[in-house]
């Protein structure tokens, strides 16, 4: 039996041309001589739908294109497609996340149609997932006869949908309380597992969905093959990376990262034949970001920037952006999103602003140019000290004075960000937002100002991350994976100087982060101890932190819910992100 | 028996001062000789905790406020009280959403203690509600002997938490699928019905959730009590309107609208004994909103009014801010939201900014100051021509040309948000968003500019209901109640001139909405079936709809997508508000 495993990038909601996109990849599979096509959960949708699968209507449309499906897939060639399956008597939640076996060949009246075989039936409700919200637990084990094996007894195929995978307490942070999908399908007895997935990329991911797929494939004591879509989703990042297990959870092949492919495999020879076509390009096409080596996961840290480079490639792409705009300040944060945009979308698409006020350094100023000179981005220079001057002259009799402290800091990063929008607005660029998760946690940005954007690219990124992915990016290891992303691949791209400058807003004169915040090398873990694991001060000071500095960092995260609340959405990279898997009260104690 | 039910004010994730307010209502409820005191759904967190439930050291801290609730209430007196409940061994949710009956005298040796006696069953995971993500869904209905009825048989209580309630799919738009948690406690004989709730304000709500009421009442054959918290946390507003049914489902009594209260009720005289007892005032006391005519609901814009004044007047207490700030354009949005802030911090509380652009007419500014004056706001001028000027000027190299069309509006609204906040920085004052649903639904306002603010107040609003609200507010109609919220009772507050202009952003000269948009008339119709419906266009135009006003109000709702994500909390009122319940993706078709 030939399988086609098709890792796509879909167009969220856009049941059409994820339909065609489907289509496209099932011809593409029967020329091939593939009998059976997987595509990712909820495939007709694209992950995560969210609300969008409240508008019965629109869960209506799908019938007419899975019925679609079914008239242009060749016969001989069958489709399992993620779909929203409606519960007959409504209710809440009123659906079923669910597969729907599509078998070709209806145009030529050969017994082509589709139905529901499988429903999810471990439901995430943690984090970003939102599944109650929606669908109701699938009762059933999925068990679907299909072909023939050799001496004519069918393939038992065991069906799971994502997290149905999971359910490892000792590997995974989190178990979704429940049934054990993976067990019941073993118990039952199949010959192959099936996982459809539209699993987010987190640092670390990769290897884990792999042994969660040896777990089981050791339990059921069959090959697995594993699904995942691909493609940047707001602040989702999917980075496909499909794969196939033998019984003994050796690999027998593994799709690129944050790309699309259809991937084949004989499941009746499953050492032997694996192999890996481009999908042909169209409007669902993702933004091409290269395949690493197939079967290989690429380093941690070109992991991290594959994923962030598609994160911004996707949003600009589907948002129907045709360039970005970000402001340079010389400091290693913008210098970083300016590297990934540059990537994800070319560098002739991507202009970059310096602001320049009385407190630039010529350092940051000539750090900015340079930066922009290697990567070939347009630079332009706005200077804001005269609207400095006229917000100064304009609030002073309102305010009796002309605005301090942190009120002039604050102007002056939203005169920058008023600008950078101006910009944005008049030339029909995404603005990106270049603040980091250290900053986000503290509060140490502006609301209205440096915030600004609509996509926070590194917002997912401690600052110490930060300077960890650019030492990568700007190390001979990095050549290979720059080249292929369209970045200059010799020498230091982002350069010493950006790197190893303290940390600076200058936003008064010889103000250093450091005046306001501990070390980042002693905020990131604090902060990854109380954000990742919501730790609370009293356990920091069990384990020996200092008192008032436990204190000190949580009241400032607490402190900053407000400005994270309006932040734009953050590409999540990591456990858990300033975002939608982020739900904290504002007006609160704790 | 004496039950005493308060409805309470919590602030979120306060255990201390919560328990300490559990605390007063149960020491005021036994000097009134209450048995039992009744308290809200998650009474000591307050509710909804949202991810502070998802730290497990804080959960752990409940047991020491319960155990210092044992001890601290006097003995002869218990009380139920809302908590979390860890599951033991973990798991993902790791929590029921329970019910602890607390023993008073823990003190005096005299038996004092705590134990959960239910546990929620049905899990709202709906609109603003994410229950699954915390909680598991309690498997057996909690039927609770206590004290003794005549005769000496003890009263069988029927305990149930808030949504337990909602199982009425002819009344409520949404059923959450599982048990019939009534009906189990009617099946096995209760002689009292309790619930405690967590119930939102919203329009219609305070006569479905008696309806509701009277329909178990008669199911379980006894009177029902219902307890509701009170209070504004963050996006929401809740009503507190407690109240008791007797067995044919005839009200007893009800507590105030919007304000805390303690209510005593005598269940062996259920027709004769209701009181009502102003609470001690404390760290955790609402804003003072008066308490309309207790027993009977107020009319429906004054409910809609006071909810607002209670959101804003809790949102400010419990952040901190000592006062407020909003800009007034003189048109009817800003008035409304200065009559609502002059209620809820006291007009002296309240500053009024007006911004005047070259296109400000001098009507508008004659409007600002007349309702600046009548509300007896402090109002200051900063004219905004110097500034736009100045970016003009900025921009021009970086353009090519000065700023024109929507960049050039987006500029303005932009300049008067960082003017605003330059003063609410400076002041530590709460910026109010004076933005209403319908343009926040087609994206007819500034990202940046005057979305600006901690709090949307008239945000789910759609300009319609702005133009009733108001006309209420100036009519003879509202008197007492403005003169309970400290408002000038006596004329027009808003004005005519206010209230009829044509609606226009003046952005540009002769600028109106209707240039635009459709008239509000035609528009918020439309985007109530798209939003509150989940209606899609082929629906709308199936009903009757201009296909391509259908298509039109479609496509800006979605293109204002971005907007809505970077917006302030917007005080909820309606049935789908954007915010926490309203999960649309952003780059996405449909």
């Amino acid at each position: 039996m030939r399988l086609a495993l098709a890792q796509l990038d879909a167009l969220i909601g856009d049941l059409e041309g994820n339909a065609a996109r489907i289509l496209a990849a099932g011809r593409l599979a029967a020329e091939h001589g593939a009998e059976l096509l997987l595509t990712p959960e909820l495939s007709l949708w694209g992950y995560p739908p969210r609300d969008l699968l409240l508008r019965p209507a629109l869960v209506a449309r799908q019938a007419v294109q899975l019925q679609a499906l079914a008239d242009g897939l060749p016969s001989g060639l069958a489709a399992l497609v993620g779909v929203a399956d409606p519960v007959p008597g409504g209710g809440t939640p009123g659906l079923w996340n669910a597969v729907a076996l599509v078998r070709g060949g209806g145009r030529d009246g050969d017994g082509g149609g589709w139905q529901v075989v499988a429903r999810k039936r471990l439901l995430p409700s943690y984090d970003v997932f939102d599944e109650s919200r929606y669908f109701l637990a699938g009762q059933r084990p999925a068990r679907l006869e299909w072909g023939q094996r050799q001496g004519g007894r069918p393939w038992r195929l065991g069906l799971s949908v994502c997290e149905d995978l999971w359910v490892e307490q000792d590997l995974q942070q989190l178990r979704v309380a429940g049934v054990d999908p993976i067990g019941e399908l073993a118990e039952l007895g199949v010959d192959l597992l099936l996982n459809l997935s539209a699993s987010p990329y987190g640092r670390g991911k990769l290897a884990l969905r792999r042994q969660l797929g040896q777990r089981a494939a050791a339990r059921a004591g069959c090959p697995l093959v594993y699904v995942n879509q691909v493609g940047g989703n707001d602040e989702l990042v999917f980075d496909g990376a499909s794969f196939v297990l033998d019984a003994g959870g050796a690999l027998l092949g593994q799709g690129p990262c944050c790309r699309e492919a259809l991937l084949l495999w004989d499941a009746a020879d499953p050492h032997g034949s694996w192999r890996q076509l481009p999908l042909p390009a169209g409007a669902g096409a993702t933004t091409a970001v290269s395949a690493g080596t197939a079967g290989l996961a690429p380093p941690e840290m070109e992991q991290l920037l594959r994923a962030l480079v598609l994160g911004v490639g996707d949003y600009a792409r589907k948002c129907g952006f045709g360039g970005a705009l970000l402001g340079l300040s010389g400091g290693i944060g913008s210098a970083l999103v300016a590297v990934i945009a540059a990537a994800a979308l070319g560098a002739e698409r991507v202009r970059a602003l310096r602001l320049p006020s009385p407190w630039s350094s010529a350092g940051s100023l000539e750090d900015a140019q340079g930066l922009a000179e290697r990567l070939g981005l347009e630079l332009q220079t706005v200077p804001i000290a005269p609207l400095m001057q006229g917000f100064d002259q304009a609030l002073t009799p309102a305010l009796g004075q002309p605005p301090t402290g942190v009120t002039a800091e604050n102007l002056q990063s939203r005169i920058r960000g008023t600008v950078l929008m101006a910009l944005a607005n008049q030339q029909g660029r995404l603005l990106l937002s270049t603040g980091n998760k250290s900053e986000l946690a503290v509060g140490y940005c502006t609301l209205y100002g440096d915030m600004n954007g609509g996509l926070a690219v590194i917002g997912d990124l401690y600052k110490t991350t930060v300077f960890d992915l650019c030492d990568w990016i700007d190390s001979p290891a990095s050549s290979e994976c720059r080249r292929e992303l369209g970045l200059p691949a010799t020498g230091e791209l982002i350069g010493a100087a950006i790197r190893t400058k303290p940390p600076s807003a200058e936003l008064r004169p010889d103000q250093k982060d450091s005046d306001s915040l501990p070390d980042y090398a002693v905020l990131d873990p604090l902060l990854r101890r109380i954000v990742e694991s919501m730790a609370t001060p009293e356990q920091l000071i069990a384990e020996g932190i200092d008192p008032e500095l436990a204190q000190r960092v949580q009241g400032l995260l607490r402190r900053a819910e407000f400005k994270r609340r309006q932040a734009p959405p953050v590409l999540k990279v990591s456990g858990r992100s300033f975002g939608g898997g982020w739900r904290m009260p504002i007006a609160a104690a704790g």
